[in-house]
C-alpha cells in the first residue's frame, strides 16, 4: 500500500488555491482521518512562468498528457471549470484509471452521462459534491443520507449572486440595477453577470440535483429558466407587504405518474418558509421526503475555502475508497427513466401586476378575462401607486396551469382598459 | 451473494413502526439504490400475543437468544431505546457477526467505546445516525462531507420538546408550567418530562456530536447541564426586547490547546443567527469549520417517520457494504484525547436580572460590585415591571469567564440593596 495519495490539481483560481490552502492547514488531521498522506504532486496552470508562493515544493505544468501518464497520480482534482477542456481532461484522466473529483456543474449538467459512463467503465471513483452549493453538503446526503425517502420536491438557493442582490432588494429597497452595479464592484457578480442573473447557473444545479434526488437523467436544456432581470423595487414592496421575500429558487418536484418538473424561476415564498431566512451569498438546499418530511441545508455556496471544504471532502472520500479497495462504487444513481413535464403542464399559484386605467370596472373586465381563461383568483388588489389616471392590480392566483396563465395574459392584454402587464412571478409553497 | 439482506428489529414501538413502514412503501426504490432486497425477518417484541397488522407475515419473538443465532440475519436494528438490555443485545450482535443499526443515544453516549470495539473487533458495521437530530443528516456528514475541515464549533437545537415549549413561550407569552401542561397533552412531553425540559436528552446528544465532530471521546458525564425550567415569561420579554431569541442549545467548542467545552443550556441567541428561526418540534445543527465556514442541518428532530429515515438510510448504507464487501470501515473516529475544560474556565456573555430596591445609587452599586469581581459589562438597564418599591436591573456582560460571574453573584447577593438573582442566562453568537 502506498504511503501517500498523489493528487494533481487542474487550475490554482478561487477553487484550487482554497484546495492547496486546506490541504496544508489541515495536513495533521486529514491525515488522521484517511489513514495515510495526501499531496499534491502537480498542478496544471495556463502559464508555468507566473510566480506563485502558494504552490512552492509543486510540480507546476502546462501539459497534461504529463498528468494524464504519471503513474504515481491517484486522483485528478479538476478546478478549471467551464466545459472545455474540462470534459476531455476528465475523460482522459477517467481513461488512464485515475479517479477524479471535480466542482464542474457545466460538465456535469451538460456530460455527466459520458463521464459516469467512464468512471463506471474504468472501475474508478468520480466525485462533484462542490458543483452544487459550494461548500454544503447535499450531494453526499442525497445519495446516503436520505436513501430511505421517495424525494417529492427538492428546492434550492443555489445561486450566491442573485441572492445576494435580492437580499439587497429587499432590505434597502433599491433597484436591479443599482443592486447589480454594487455587486460587479464588491466581486460577487462578474463583469458580464448574464450567467447569474438569467438563472444559467441555477439550472446547471437544478439538472444535477434534480438528477440524483429523482434517480432520473436530468440534463440542462431539461430545465425551464427564468432569471432576475425584471424583479422590480415595487415587487419587492408587494411581497413584502404579502408577507412573501422573493428567491431565486431551483426547483425540481416529482409529480409520479405525470413526470417530473425542473425550473428555476424568482418566486414569492411565504416569510415562514425556512428558505426564506436565507440571506446574503448564503445558500440552502430544502428536500421533502416521504420519511423525513422537510429537512434543509444551509451553508456558504461559493468562494475559495468553503468550495474547497467539499472538494477536499471528496479527495478524503475517494482516499477512502483507495485504502479499502472499494472504488468505482454507487456512480450513476439515474436508475430511471422519467418524463420531463412540460412548462405548460406545470401547476403553481402566481403574482400578477398590471397597469390599468383608473376607472369603475376595471377590476370586475379584470377578474371575468381571468375567469373565462380558466384562472381562478385567490385574491385581487387595486392599488394607486403615484400613476396620473392609472391604478396598478395585484391579482394572485389559485394552483392553475402555466398555459392557462399564458392564455389569460393574453387575453388581458386584449382589454381597452389594460395598460401593461408589468409582472408575473410565480408563489411556491403556498397552501393551496 | 445473497439475494436478499435479512434484518432483526428490536423493538416495534414509534421508531420501529416506522422502520417497517419505510420499508415497507419504498420497497421498490429501496431495492433499486441497494441492489437487492431487504427484508424484516424477525421482531423482537415484549408480548408475542399483541395483535400487530403492521407486522403480519414477520416472525415475531420474545427471545433475543433465537436473533443472535440466526445465521440468516444480517443486520440488527436496535430501536428499543435505553440503556438495558439494548446495550447488551447489540454487543452479543456484533459478537455474533452482525452488523448493527441503532437509533440508541443513551447507550452511545455512556457506552459509546465499548461498541465501537467490539464492532471493530468483529469486523462489522456500527451505524447511529438516528441517534442525534431524529432525520437529520449529521452524523455521516460529520463522518465524510465535513472532513477537510477543523470543526471549531457545533450548536445544536436537539430536543423538540423543549424546543416546541420555548417557541410556544415566545409566541403567546404563557408561563414554562402552563406550556409544559400543553405539550404533556399533545404528547410532545413525557408525563415525566425530566429528562428533556432538565437537558439530559440534550446532553446525551452534545456528548456524541461533539466525540464525532471534534474527534475525541466526549461522555455524557462530561457535559455540563442545565434544563429550562427556570425561564420565565420576563426573560422572554427581554430576550424579545433587546433582539435575542431563548433557546436549549447543545454547545460543543474546540478551544485548541485549552481543550473542548461540552454544555447544554438556555442561551440568548441573536435574531441573525439562523439556529434563531428554527421552531416548534424542528431541530437544527450548526457547525463551524476552519474550511466551510457556517453551515446548518434542519429537519424533523423526532418523529416515527423522519427517524426511521436515518434508521433505514444506515440499513441502506451497510446493505451497500455488505455487497461491496467492505464493512467494519470508519468505526470510531476518536483519534485523539482533547481534556474537557471545567465550567469555571469556560467564557461567555451572560445576561443576569436582578430584583433591586428601587432607589438611587443602586445601579452603580451593582455595576461597581460586577466589576470588582472581573465582570465587565457591555449593558446595564434598571427597568419597572410593575413591582412596588422594587425594580429590575437587566445587565449584559461582555466575554468572561463563568468562575467570575458565580464569584460576582455571590458578591451581589450580600448587597443590601439586592432582593434576588432571578435569571442567569448565558448569551451565545455574540459579537465579543
Amino acid at each position: 500500500m502506498k504511503d501517500t495519495i498523489q493528487l494533481a490539481l487542474l487550475g490554482v483560481g478561487t477553487v484550487g488555491s482554497g484546495v492547496v490552502q486546506v490541504l496544508k492547514e489541515n495536513e495533521r488531521l486529514l491525515t488522521e482521518r484517511i489513514g495515510r498522506k495526501v499531496a499534491i504532486k502537480t498542478v496544471l496552470v495556463r502559464d508555468a512562468a507566473k510566480k506563485r508562493p502558494l504552490l512552492e515544493g509543486i510540480h507546476v505544468t502546462t501539459d497534461f498528457d504529463t498528468i494524464a501518464a504519471d503513474p504515481d497520480i491517484d486522483i485528478v482534482v479538476e478546478v478549471m471549470g467551464g466545459l472545455h477542456p474540462a470534459r476531455e481532461y476528465m475523460l482522459r484522466a477517467l481513461e488512464a484509471g485515475k479517479h477524479v473529483v471535480t466542482a464542474n456543474k457545466d460538465v456535469l449538467a451538460e456530460y455527466g452521462q459520458d463521464v459516469f459512463g467512464c468512471a463506471e467503465k474504468y472501475g474508478v471513483d468520480f466525485q462533484f459534491e462542490a458543483s452544487v452549493g459550494g461548500g454544503i453538503p447535499i450531494i453526499a446526503p442525497l445519495k446516503h443520507s436520505l436513501t430511505a425517502n421517495r424525494i417529492t420536491e427538492i428546492m434550492g438557493i443555489v445561486n450566491g449572486t442573485t441572492n445576494y442582490m435580492l437580499t439587497k432588494m429587499m432590505e434597502e429597497g433599491c433597484s436591479y440595477d443599482t443592486v447589480l452595479k454594487e455587486a460587479q464592484e464588491k466581486g460577487y457578480a462578474e463583469a458580464d453577470p448574464t450567467a447569474d442573473v438569467e438563472g444559467l447557473d441555477a439550472a446547471r444545479k437544478a439538472a444535477i440535483l434534480a438528477s440524483i434526488a429523482f434517480n432520473t437523467r436530468v440534463h440542462f436544456s431539461d430545465v425551464s429558466v427564468e432569471g432576475i432581470s425584471k424583479i422590480t423595487p415595487a415587487d419587492i414592496d408587494y411581497a413584502k407587504d404579502l408577507g412573501y421575500v422573493i428567491k431565486l429558487l431551483a426547483i425540481g418536484k416529482d409529480m409520479g405518474d405525470s413526470g417530473i418538473e425542473v425550473q428555476v424561476h424568482p418566486a414569492f415564498l411565504p416569510k415562514s418558509h425556512p428558505l426564506s431566512a436565507v440571506n446574503g451569498v448564503y445558500n440552502a438546499i430544502f428536500v421533502r421526503g416521504n420519511a423525513i418530511g422537510e429537512a434543509m441545508f444551509y451553508g456558504q455556496g461559493a468562494g475559495s475555502l468553503p468550495t474547497a471544504s467539499a472538494v477536499v471532502a471528496d479527495i478524503v472520500e475517494v482516499a477512502r475508497n483507495i485504502g479499502n479497495d472499494n472504488c468505482g462504487k454507487l456512480l450513476c444513481t439515474c436508475y430511471e427513466k422519467k418524463p420531463i413535464r412540460p412548462l405548460d403542464e406545470v401547476e403553481s399559484c402566481y403574482y400578477i401586476r398590471l397597469l390599468v386605467d383608473d376607472k369603475p370596472g376595471v377590476l370586475g373586465a379584470i377578474a371575468t378575462t381571468f375567469g373565462k381563461a380558466g384562472v381562478s383568483l385567490k385574491s385581487v388588489i387595486q392599488t394607486r401607486r403615484n400613476i396620473a389616471e392609472h391604478a396598478e392590480i395585484v391579482a394572485i392566483t389559485h394552483r392553475v396551469e402555466h398555459r392557462l396563465v399564458r392564455e389569460s395574459l393574453e387575453a388581458l392584454i386584449g382589454l381597452p382598459v389594460v395598460d401593461e402587464i408589468r409582472s408575473v412571478i410565480r408563489v411556491e409553497s403556498e397552501q393551496a
